[in-house]
Order: C-alpha cells, then sequence, then structure tokens
C-alpha cells in the first residue's frame, strides 16, 4: 500500500481511528496505564522509521521499571508526574523533554491527584524491553534506596 | 561524549537550554516562525536517530511551501490553525496529528488570531526540501485553484 498523508483529528487527547490499547500484554509491573499509536505502526505509514505514541496513566498509575538499548524521546502534554531516571527520581511538568539514554532505567509515575500524559517517540524497530526479574537485580540497577523504595516492579 | 539521559525542563513553551533559532537561513517564503530543536541534534543525543522539534508561527504566519523525500509527524500542541497537505486546505486543532507522506507538498498556517504550535518528528539524518521557484511550478504541484491561492511562496 502506497503512503498516503492523512490527518488524525483529536477529540482532546483521542484520536479518530486510533483504538486506546492495553499498555503491555504481560500483566504486572504497571498500572493505570494506556497507550495510543498515533503513528508509526500501519501499512499506509510504511515511510515512518519513528513511532510516535501517546501514554496516559491515571493517579496512582505507573509504567514498567525498565531499560533497553534503544533511546526515548518523551515530551509532557497533560499534567505532571514523576520519574525514575537512571538513579534519581525526578519531578515532571507540562511540557517538560526528556532524553532517556540507552540502557538507562526508567519508570513513569502519575504520583499526583491528576491523569498524567506524554508522547513518546522511538525507532520504528527497537530492542525489547529488559525489567529486574527479582529484588537482588533492583538493587543492582538502582543503588539509591530512597529511589529504590519508590520503584514499582 | 557519551550519551546521558537528561530532562529539559519547560517553563511553558519554551525550554531550559533550548535556543529559540531562525525557522531557517533563507529569507524568503515564510513569516512568523521560530523552531526550538528539543532533541536529536547535539553530541550528547547520539542514540537517536530522532529530532524532536517544536515549531510556534505567530498570528498571520506561515512555515515555507516544501516538499522532500522524508517524511514528517506532526502533533499540534498550541492553538489552532490551518495546513495545504498536497491539494487540500486543511483546518488543524489541539493533538491534532498529521502523517506528511514522502513528497507531499505541506505548508501550516497560523490564520487564526492566535499562536499555533506544534511538534514535528523527523529523521535525523534527511534530504533538504524543495520549494516552488515560480508560479508556474506552483500550479503543477497544487492543480486545484483555491489551495493554490492560499499559498504562500
Amino acid at each position: 500500500m502506497a503512503d498516503q498523508s492523512k490527518i488524525i483529528r483529536s477529540g482532546g487527547l483521542t484520536w479518530s481511528d486510533i483504538p486506546r490499547k492495553y499498555y503491555k500484554n504481560s500483566t504486572t509491573g504497571f498500572k493505570g496505564i494506556a497507550r495510543w499509536v498515533l503513528l508509526g505502526e500501519r501499512d499506509d505509514e510504511q515511510a515512518l522509521n519513528i513511532q510516535t505514541r501517546y501514554f496516559e496513566i491515571a493517579a496512582g498509575g505507573y509504567s514498567s521499571l525498565e531499560r533497553h538499548h534503544h533511546p526515548h524521546t518523551v515530551v509532557v502534554i497533560r499534567g505532571r508526574g514523576r520519574m525514575i531516571l537512571g538513579n534519581q527520581l525526578e519531578e515532571l511538568n507540562l511540557f517538560d523533554t526528556i532524553y532517556i539514554a540507552p540502557k538507562t532505567i526508567h519508570q513513569f509515575h502519575a504520583d499526583g491527584a491528576e491523569v498524567f500524559g506524554f508522547i513518546c517517540i522511538v525507532d520504528r524497530y527497537r530492542d525489547r524491553p529488559e525489567v529486574p526479574d527479582s529484588p537482588e537485580t533492583l538493587e543492582k540497577w538502582i543503588s539509591d534506596p530512597e529511589v529504590r523504595r519508590f520503584a514499582k516492579i
């Protein structure tokens, strides 16, 4: 199918013809998070080497704690939250932009009273994330005990 | 320089350490538009194959009318505007997402009373845009006379 330009209309952080998806097919290590793949996975978008996704985390939710070789570009477009980025715990506000370099451990948390949403841009073809398989692995990944206590696995 | 994860703090659609840039070095064909390269052009972001830019157009302004082989992923994050996309004139509202396929002619217009801003994601290494060099070329590029009248070159 040849690529065709198109506009995906938004109705306020939902998009026509783009389904709200489960975050992942596995069942543990995350909570209250949904995923929309806006562009870069369909057959009529073959020229795109880039996937642009929108993630939304309900208050109290979090993404999986993970690391991988592919880098992430993240732009906050709704609300605020916090994240584990390597050995740090960081606050995130609207339009903050995050570079997650290869192999940096990361986890997003909607730990306030509001929904937290961000765009996350990745290579279309990329490696699978690695998650800690035990508390011992977590201890190797995150040396700061306070940050480690904040982590959810 | 090894890549390091980082957070680029926003102060409401401006970002710490990210300069507001001229849109282009050429002097014609656009008006009232500024550019921020959020991620993907610096030495400590070598792993990124992706550039994430923010463009902002003042009321009455427009980007250059152009086409190129590399595709664009665009997400509106401020205000509203219109665009020429191929042979169509399209309205754009907050969070609308646009796929500009290879070689599709496009131009963004802030033709309302407000500032119009969008994220535009591209391959880090890409071809240079082509612009129409004459009214005759424009006529070849855009067959619809009404859309052509809206175009600025």
